[in-house]
């Protein structure tokens, strides 16, 4: 259960690292279902094609509630948690990634470990990627582009 | 050379095109630049990763100033040419598809033969396609992203 206050601080962790990497030359996209059905908090795509998949915790709470993260690591070749500076970092397991970000930037206190996904996983995230973020985008430009057609 | 109301009558082809291809699955993105540094007017991108060009002419002169389409051949599986009512459909040549549209919808007149991306440049487009359009949404949510960072 999210309340309003969480998911403002979400948000706010959420545009932090967003910025951050996006400095590091990744392309990011929140919010992306993955072929399990779960969504990913925020998606974040290299230039090569490498995927990462970033779980935002915006409180201790939040983390414990989640036991959904190793799905996530099966369909990124790097997976972090985020999460802001008022959270202690040393609930986060240290097989994964961590980054405390405010709403205006991010640290990567910690990397993640890189696993290699298949060729086939990879091709099936890019398209989920690209194909979740074209109808966003389209629904923002064309509001009505679902009801129209001739 | 372009002038407004062209490119307003571009925009209303574009628009309708987009509406179409997404009632048929298709995810649409405009302005994808392709390896090669030239842009496309406009990609789609079906579930399972296929690739459509549509190159948008919305004049006859549009189309006599072309000389790049066999370079979208290379980077798509399917390539469309996108006009309008007013434009005789006999100047575009056979071996594109062909697609006719109005701001709220659009009629595919004839089909594009199907050619098979090599699974290095799929991946490539696909790169491409899902970078571009997520930097485009990032832009828009937080349009000081790439001012930011600490």
């Amino acid at each position: 259960p999210v309340d309003g206050r969480q998911s403002e601080r979400a948000l706010a962790i959420r545009r932090g690292v967003c910025r951050r990497l996006r400095a590091e030359g990744l392309a990011t996209v929140p919010e992306v279902t993955l072929p399990s059905g779960r969504r990913a908090d925020l998606v974040a795509l290299c230039p090569k094609g490498g995927v990462t998949i970033i779980e935002i915790k915006s409180s201790i709470e939040d983390f414990r509630a989640d036991n959904k993260w190793p799905d996530y690591l099966m369909h990124s070749d790097r997976f972090f948690f985020a999460t802001g500076p008022h959270v202690p970092p040393e609930i986060f397991p240290e097989e994964a990634g961590l980054i405390v970000a405010d709403p205006y930037g991010a640290e990567i206190i910690r990397g993640s470990e890189e696993r290699k996904l298949a060729a086939a996983t990879r091709k099936e995230m890019l398209i989920r990627i690209a194909r979740a973020v074209a109808h966003r985008l389209h629904d923002l430009e064309d509001p009505e582009a679902l009801a129209g057609g001739f």
